[in-house]
């Protein structure tokens, strides 16, 4: 008989949830939904509830989970706390200590959820058999995520990993989210992709297939026509690559880890996306060849599940 | 009677050598010249012979130094393996092995001479009480260490904190001398510095102090000039500190360390320098005002000797 653990991926609509063999193996997954009332005070009440039945259901007793770990949509701090959590309505509370006392006081350990994300990808995902990685996350907004030696990178401030945030484009004007300009969010997100491409196309009368969507164009639009040659798709995907390419260089050249794993809604182009990027990101690395890879993500929304369930194996 | 610790130095000119206590003070340094022939086969025989007879003067015993730790000028493998050393001609070695020989196997480390240069700031300089810091030494080039939980972070291929090779400024045309353009080191060393003013009294007609020094103006003349409030200085110096701005940002969101140390000859300068640099760090990273701080190195040469002392007390 081995030993079980439990990973829980706090969002601001569900939680996901997954039961797991130690060694890494999936044994059932389900999703609860997050109840936000009351500055979400019943969210861990839930959880732990539904822990309890699933494990009753799947004939394993709770003395035979080793622990469960949990990604927080917000910073965690050392011991655990939460100062505030915008989207579960939390503020200034202890979840990880509140979630083991509704499990008979298993061990329970948390970090905040981009970080357990790439945690998840270097242990079963596009990561594996690595130690020292950094996942980018490519969705709406641009996220990431920083693993040395097999642990969390969090940052002293919860700033680690915030590499949307990453001036890196010297001529733009308008602002990000975060009140300054030129982030990588801005370039390298869906909405960046989608906001160049317009861009583009309002700056020239250039064909593309792009035209037809107009305003509604989406960044999976412009990496399907890119792949088909289409001019204007293929600008609008230099520029991402550039730019992200220009960042992993900063990165690599800062911690220099073994593997950049891209996941994300944006990372689905695949293949054709990564290789647009590693050719900017030897462009701008040509202090040597010997460096960090580039990979795809492999977990996809099971990501953070897998790497909340390895934060107890430690 | 307290412990003692070595430090050893390797530089391409001399190797500096400090005693210690245990505890971080300084009880004697040392130079000895680097005897470069036959490869550098013989500088760690002079360096164990010198520790010998130094200690011997001291009234100290072999037995009483926990061990020797040394900073390399080049990377270094975990198992303190060197592939190459450019500067000393070593090749396929293991400088550490050899001098721990040399010296009854006393407990020998080793490292890259810049990371060991952060830990030593970290130890007893600008960085003491921090645990996660990255250094910058902005001086004929840009090096950079990064150390974080007190641990030096050498990276998988030996790049972490090569921060002078960043790619950093979209309009440089002049190639770096590591084949790239638009490096930190090209803005934010002392030769960078310099070529800034060439550059801006070669563009203009405005009266400048450093007008004088003409082709040999120096880092020195830029920040000199700029304290007495001259214009094209000025103008100088916030290129630097805009860019090295941008760079100290990107790191922060990406490892978040709790401080940088700003060292080396341009750090000379002072809070003058830092305080422009801080002007633009901040600009450049609005998502939070809860960062890394920037402070001055404080041992200025010695950070070698201390941080490969510090190397072997972990």
């Amino acid at each position: 008989m081995t030993s079980k653990c439990v990973g829980v991926d706090i969002g601001g609509t569900s939680v996901k949830v997954g039961l797991f063999e130690t060694t890494g193996t999936l044994l059932h997954k389900w999703e609860v939904k997050t109840r936000k009332e009351e500055n979400g005070a019943h969210i861990l009440e839930d959880v732990a509830a539904s822990i309890r039945s699933t494990l009753k259901e799947q004939g394993i007793a709770l003395t035979e989970v080793v622990g469960v770990g949990m990604g927080i949509p917000g910073p965690v701090l050392e011991d655990g706390s939460v100062e505030v959590c915008v989207n579960l309505g939390w503020k200034n509370r202890n979840p990880q200590r509140q979630l083991s006392a509704l499990l008979d006081d298993i061990p329970v350990k948390s970090a905040n959820d981009a970080n357990v994300a790439a945690l998840g990808e270097m242990w079963q995902g596009g990561g594996k058999g690595y130690h020292d990685l950094v996942a980018v996350t490519l969705g709406t907004g641009v996220g990431g995520g920083v693993v040395l030696g097999g642990k969390i990178v969090a940052g002293r401030h919860g700033l680690a990993g915030e590499i949307g945030h990453i001036h890196i484009r010297e001529d733009e004007k308008e602002h990000c989210n975060c009140g300054g300009t030129g982030c990588l969010e801005q370039i390298a997100s869906a909405t960046g992709i989608a906001r160049e491409a317009r861009r583009k196309m309002a700056a020239s009368d250039m064909p593309s297939l792009l035209r037809k969507a107009g305003e509604n164009v989406t960044a999976k639009d412009v990496f399907d026509a890119a792949k088909l040659g289409d001019a204007l798709a293929l600008e609008v995907v230099a520029v991402f690559a550039k730019y992200l390419g220009m960042a992993l260089g900063q990165i690599a050249l800062t911690i220099d880890p073994e593997v950049f794993v891209i996941g994300g809604g944006v990372s689905r182009a695949g293949s054709f996306l990564t290789d647009k990027v590693e050719a900017y990101y030897q462009h701008f690395t040509p202090i040597s060849k010997n460096k960090a890879k580039l990979a795809l993500a492999q977990l996809g929304n099971d990501a953070g599940i897998y790497g909340a369930a390895r934060l107890v194996l430690d």
